[in-house]
């Protein structure tokens, strides 16, 4: 079975979080964006292809099948991937992490756009300010601590004891995260313990490594979802 | 099988979406806050159950298994409460649906609050005066508009080809919309026909029209997702 990942070009985004799912898995895929370009995403986009038509990229295409939204992308590669534990009560436990991942992710992305996606950054920037104090003051650690205490109660090297997609998703927010607030992340550390070793172990995985190498991994900018603004990180 | 459900007392918010396919399917279940109070949700959130800690309300309590995440418990609900199409397939479908209406939710929320969910109203009103303005004019006939679309290429009628957990969460969406943005709303209602023809239609039903008419309906108000503040409206 080979996948094709539809994903905007340029950045990582949430196209990556399906990436490393691929590239941990050792799965054959075309990033069909970084082929043909950003426009092959259009048709879909419109709604011309068969079933629920996806309101954003990413989406992947199996066979006839489109599947949009990352968790739900990662809901269905996990068996065939071998990416998730079997049990439907650990698929939905899975999930449920996915999500508030995927929750996380879009507050991370208002804190640089508190106003909307279709101004620059430099349009919203009084805004942005008063929004990423409050982010890194209460909101950055009231993720990264529950996603910290939830990683403790599963026994601390796994988020569903096993390796999963989740722990590739965390590792790339908190690399995403280390990133965009290096400052706000370095005054968390030591109360992340767990979550900065998950994050070093799936760096070290050897389909992860190889793929960190190489030109298929897009590196952070401003662009895209974790962007770097040294005067929103204090 | 009797669900407890868990979630915030005084507001429909994300607690409705569940609460809807409850009531609909005619499923016993106990509202647990509005009996004991907000304060039986603590436990919970502070992780003292085993499995995968809620980040936040709502969730449910299905025997010894604490599901969270508003598309998860609705994905996990579908099946048993026959509210979704039993293929995989469809499944899927209906939670990229579901997923998709949970996005437009949370930018619905933050329209009245672009800073900081732990801040009133009234603190980031001017940023809410430039974000609602973007929101009404840009992003909600992009929602809709991609709703009412994906609506018409699976027959019109309902999101899945029949009654689903989606078309109930539709429904929530537009009662939401229309409480929230009056002004908007009526100046998208043209392009709109077949969702505001499903709206309608879940309105009917027998089990809705008579939870509806209940007290356990809890009416949109100034302190949930929905909000209406003139001044937001345009």
């Amino acid at each position: 079975m080979r996948y094709q990942l539809y994903y905007w070009t340029g950045i990582p985004g949430r196209g990556e979080f399906v990436r490393l799912a691929l590239e941990d898995a050792g799965a054959e895929y075309t990033d069909v964006a970084r082929v043909e370009g950003d426009r092959a995403l259009q048709p879909f986009l419109d709604g011309k292809h068969a079933g629920a038509p996806p309101f954003a990229p990413p989406f992947l295409k199996v066979g006839r099948t489109v599947i949009a939204q990352v968790a739900n992308i990662l809901h269905y590669l996990g068996p065939p991937l071998a990416l998730v534990p079997k049990s439907p009560a650990r698929r939905r436990q899975a999930l449920q992490w996915q999500l508030t991942v995927a929750d996380a992710v879009a507050e991370i992305h208002d804190s640089h756009h508190p106003i909307a996606g279709s101004l620059y950054y430099e349009e919203q920037r009084k805004e942005a300010l008063r929004r990423a104090d409050i982010f890194r003051r209460q909101r950055l650690p009231q993720w990264l601590g529950h996603f910290e205490r939830a990683l403790v109660a599963s026994g601390g090297r796994h988020a569903l004891g096993q390796h999963s997609y989740v722990d590739l998703s965390l590792f790339q927010l908190m690399r995403g995260l280390e990133y965009a607030y290096p400052l706000a992340m370095k005054k968390q550390a030591r109360r992340l313990g767990h979550l900065r070793a998950l994050a070093d172990q799936v760096q070290q995985r050897a389909n992860v490594a190889r793929y960190l190498a190489s030109p298929r991994r897009l590196p952070f900018n401003t662009k895209g979802i974790f962007r770097h603004y040294p005067e929103l990180d204090g």
